[in-house]
């Protein structure tokens, strides 16, 4: 390793890695390069990479931004296949650091070194002893700050939240395989990090802190392989008010914004996606222990009434339920406490506040004879009184050992040495009963996603199409025909008789609307007439639209009218598809019509999806929980709308490259099994030019 | 004081509250009462109360449930004025013990003697030095853990919950005022507890642990005294997940229930509810700091662009806005570090972690620049690094001497002791991002609260009615027309061609229904015909119904049938009131028709409501927020349905004695000024016997 602007003073940038490293007793070689001085913190330095006597793995670059690209050529020519960069002043800070980023990116990328940052704060191995970071972590208590040993890997964009991260695990004297900062990411990104960790066998769960990403390929690649491993994920994904600033030329596009893309993705590979910066850690520290709830029943055990009240309350929200104790069970503790309450939440009452062992008999009663798979026990404060807390933890100690696969939960306050204990015995330890359940239901919904195989391909074949260039719904209709979506049937009219023609041919009422590549969003500018209940009154509308138009668009000849019969009986939906720059194509599937934008309610899968998991997704929508037949209302032919969505999310998919997005709104579900209808189309087409796509967005 | 059942024995439950009160030094008197035993811990003890020299205040009565009675009458008669029972076995263990516990309640009211408990743990006054309690919590860290006076008081249902956020409070070094445990409540309760400390000027913050009420009276006039004094009340109510076993009588009651109507109170009168003890504890906290979010505008500086970003998420979840520092000041931090981030979040840069004197310039050219009233400050783990810490605790007491009314909130990790020295300087210290912002957003919710003058009298004057016994439609209709609520025009029919007729007044289409008390969700069982479209239609309709209710109640002979005009283009919301037994009457609004049951989405308050009231409700039902015309669809007559709310919830309150339930579902609101009406109306009586009512709801 050499270390460049290595300096003799171990606190500084420079000297941090070098002295946190000798302090750790890393084994290999450094070599410090110090132009001034020819011994730096004891070690001999050299004036320049090229005066060091044999090759380097690793060049650590604590020197400013304008020195870096030089330094990286000589760490090369060294031997060194990564480069750890700390300058700041390269992207973060506009134009010309993102410049200078490029260039420092391309010496890697032409001599075949990897970079780590530019502006991140290094990384470290527990294990190898190695720390070439110049984090401050590790100062704290006198120098008793640093990490221990673990299987809990870290990776995070941000230094300063890696090293937060890093300490909260700390706090609650949790060990630690690997650590990275990623920092501006010219090259290392996280992905690359989750699937090094993925493929480390010191490291069970993997914590990660992720801002955003430039290749959403290799983020799914590396998500894909850790749960192939059987890596836990857990991700803080900041960024979220940032949704709003995309650029929106649809209502898909408005409606699936970059967080619900992310969300989708972390879905669709089984990483679990935390809320806070405290979720995060506990759930990582409930992901070690390795054990998940095999069911969603559980027991609870208190030591107060209250204490099962609160912890009952928020098993019903997260989804648990809790069956009563066994009869059998239930015989048993009244036989130890007669007035205790047996049935689910469990409390021994008042005699177990004094006498412990009580409390550890109602337990072991409810491991063996309960069946839950997790049980939740509420100690309150009793990890500060010691009389109690050594017996118990005992007992527990022999529980866990006798059920070694059971998920035991304790709510507890103590000193951070006696919950630390407890979680080395297996159970998991919280200060309060909210983030218990929480983590628990964490636990469950990894458990349900690590365990789904990935995709099958029950996809459906469509035939070869091509992606208009307009904006035109009769195109658009057309194409969706072709790739088997059923669509309300039109007649395209060029004039007020063609128009009360069409509406005899199909029969009052029917729709009229604008066909134009200029007013996509028709609907919005007067462009649509629905329910024309006669001949005439089809051939005024038709006359009434041509009017509109020609005020809408006056450099227009306004000809082309699509007549339509109207579909009635269904419930509007709104299916959609789009393709992320980043995170590629998705599909969409919602409330439609006015709802769709005054009270989105949508869901969102990365395409393609099979029919299966359309279903799901559409099962997914709160606010048509009812086309199923719930409640006693008639049922929507569901299958329906699932193979439509099937077949857009595969459209989409295969022609990300040409597609920017498809606006299916409304698509109108029939009851029972008549099928459902697209009834509005629109597909932007990717090779748009961006003043064209402006213009489409202006329309709306 | 007395203690009845007093032990020499200091760990045990008649043991401890003597010797604890010793050890804190109590200035009182405190006579021991054992048969045994001439001394107790010291103190000359007496076989009974009957031989003490002196009158007492208090008995504390540390035995069984048999004999506390007896002693009760003994206490009271030695002149004490209230007693404290930690006896179990009473209403807890069921029906019996019920009943011994109404037998010593009527023995305090019949003697004049409070009584605290029974089945509770006690309570303390730290300044008094009073501990009459049997809490184990004290004997924390060798004898270290007792409380410090402070001005936070705890007034907890549960004892053991008592015990837990006394001890999360403590784990804060966090001072307490008074400390209550009620248990059984059989006749001091949660609101008596919340009166006193209102009252107590030691106390500046009231956190609570609640279960349930029995006198929902009470607590309003606690919640609003303790509004009065300025003291904010912080409460975690559990239960949620019995709202379910409510016996459901009408649409209201299944969607109003218990849990909602707590919410609608705990808002009428200003008190916080929080979600988890952790949030309990962090908002108390903040509230005794007494500072309060003046504005939703706040200011973010971020050792780390990650921690900004992360801020600024939570806070624009949270409903805050984060306006772009002036550019005055942004020009003087880009002076102090060039490459700085100045907007907001703010960012120093790479510098600021290694010379925390900047930070500190970057944040007191924010405060005094920004005119933020609340900033955020994220300093990660800089607590534990003490060279950095010093200067940084130094600058920020200098800063807050010189800002004394701006909220300043750390993000901090480090020693206990380093985070209260920032407390006790007048900052508020979070471990992680999302506590900081949800705390103060609860701030800010008890600032909009507490600052609301109660409630003027602009409730409409409604003419005397009498509520009918029956739950006919045709009678609830003639009610609300006499209260002045829009109901659409009906004609009571008795034959085909007096419906037919009855469609020729009104013109087609109209609707016709069943009009039968024991019916009363007709819709539900096919009694409604809506959208007949000739007068043929209607006499076919007629019979159709008739048939149908010879079908339902073979027991009747069917006659009347209602006879509407369909009313078209409106929205379909639905009203309505019902009288909680314990909490009083309430009124609801909310999305209506279909939707009512399998989405519901509604807003509860206390009835009664004046109009701006019911227009602020109105708007609060997010599935309805297009009913004001945004987005450019048309505007709908909120006055109009806010009146009808208005005038329902008067209703409700004055004849809260008769009424069980009343529901207008759908009343629909028209566009523009165009009114609402009335389509359906429920009103259900209350002096209707059970067997009816289970009648009613089976119905359904």
């Amino acid at each position: 390793v050499a270390i460049i602007g290595a300096s003799g003073e171990p606190d500084k940038i420079g000297g941090r890695p070098l002295s946190m490293s000798m302090a750790a007793g890393f084994p290999g070689t450094i070599y410090p390069i110090n132009q001034k001085s020819a011994v730096v913190q004891g070690l001999k330095a050299y004036a320049s990479l090229s005066e060091i006597p044999g090759p380097i793995d690793c060049a650590i670059l604590a020197i400013p931004a304008p020195l870096v690209a030089q330094q990286l050529e000589a760490a090369a020519a060294a031997g060194a296949r990564v480069a750890i960069v700390y300058a700041a002043n390269f992207a973060e800070i506009g134009e010309a650091g993102f410049r200078e980023q490029e260039e420092i990116a391309a010496i890697g990328r032409t001599l075949g070194l990897r970079i780590l940052g530019p502006n991140c704060m290094g990384a470290f191995d527990v294990r190898a002893r190695f720390y070439p970071t110049f984090l401050q972590a590790f100062d704290h208590f006198g120098g008793k700050g640093w990490p221990t040993a673990g299987s809990v890997g870290i990776a995070s964009q941000s230094g300063a939240i890696g090293a937060h991260i890093f300490v909260m695990f700390r706090d609650r004297q949790v060990g630690i395989s690997r650590f990275v900062t990623t920092g501006n990411q010219c090259d290392i990104e996280i992905a690359d990090c989750i699937e090094c960790m993925a493929l480390d066998s010191d490291t069970r769960v993997i914590a990660v802190y992720l801002e955003g990403v430039k290749h959403g390929d290799r983020l799914q690649r590396a998500l894909s392989l850790a749960r192939t491993q059987g890596k836990p994920v857990v991700i803080l994904k900041v960024g979220t008010s940032r949704a709003g600033s995309l650029a929106i030329a649809s209502h898909t596009a408005s409606l699936a914004g970059e967080d619900a893309i992310y969300q989708a993705l972390f879905r669709k590979h089984g990483a679990f996606r935390a809320t806070a910066l405290g979720e995060l850690v506990d759930v990582a520290i409930a992901c070690e222990a390795g054990l998940y709830p095999a069911s969603k029943e559980v027991g609870v055990i208190s030591l107060s009434g209250g204490g099962g009240v609160i912890l009952a309350d928020a098993c019903e929200q997260a989804g648990f339920t809790l069956p009563p104790m066994p009869d059998l069970a239930q015989k048993k503790m009244r036989e130890i406490v007669p007035f205790c309450a047996p049935r689910n939440p469990v409390d021994p009452g008042a005699p177990a506040m004094t006498d412990i062992s009580l409390t550890l008999r109602f337990l072991e009663i409810s491991v063996e004879q309960g069946g839950y798979s997790t049980i939740f026990l509420f100690l309150t404060h009793l990890g500060y009184v010691e009389r109690m807390m050594t017996p118990l933890s005992e007992g527990l100690r022999t529980l866990r050992q006798r059920y070694p696969e059971r998920l035991l939960a304790i709510v507890l306050l103590g000193p951070p040495e006696v919950c630390a204990g407890l979680r080395k015995d297996g159970f998991l330890v919280f200060e309060e009963p909210l983030s218990a359940v929480r983590t628990i239901a964490a636990l469950a919904s990894i458990a349900l996603h690590r365990n789904r195989p990935p995709m099958v391909s029950d996809l459906p074949d469509l035939p070869p199409i091509s992606i208009p260039a307009s904006t035109k719904e009769i195109e658009a209709r057309q194409i969706l025909r072709k790739v088997g979506l059923p669509v309300a049937p039109e007649i395209v009219v060029r004039s007020p008789i063609e128009a009360s023609e069409a509406s005899r041919i199909f029969g009052c009422p029917v729709s009229l609307k604008i066909s134009s590549a200029s007013l996509p969003h028709k609907a919005d500018v007067g462009g649509v007439i629905l329910d024309v209940t006669e001949p005439a009154g089809a051939a005024a509308a038709y006359r009434e639209l041509i009017e509109r138009w020609k005020r809408l668009k006056p450099d227009e000849s306004p000809d082309e009218v699509l007549v339509s019969p109207m579909i009635s009986g269904g419930v509007e939906t709104i299916l959609g598809a789009r393709v992320d720059p980043l995170l590629g194509p998705i599909v969409m599937f919602g409330r439609g019509g006015v709802h769709a934008e005054t009270n989105p309610d949508v869901v969102i899968r990365l395409a393609p999806i099979s029919l299966e998991e359309a279903i799901d997704m559409i099962k997914e929508v709160r606010s048509l929980s009812f086309l199923d037949g719930r409640n006693g209302h008639s049922q929507f032919d569901i299958a329906s709308a699932a193979d439509a969505l099937s077949r857009l999310s595969v459209l989409v998919a295969q022609y990300a490259a040409e597609i920017e997005s498809i606006d299916v709104n409304p698509f109108i579900v029939l009851p029972d099994l008549k099928g459902g209808f697209a009834v509005d189309a629109l597909i932007v087409p990717r090779r748009m030019r961006p003043e064209d796509a402006a213009q489409v967005a202006g329309t709306r």
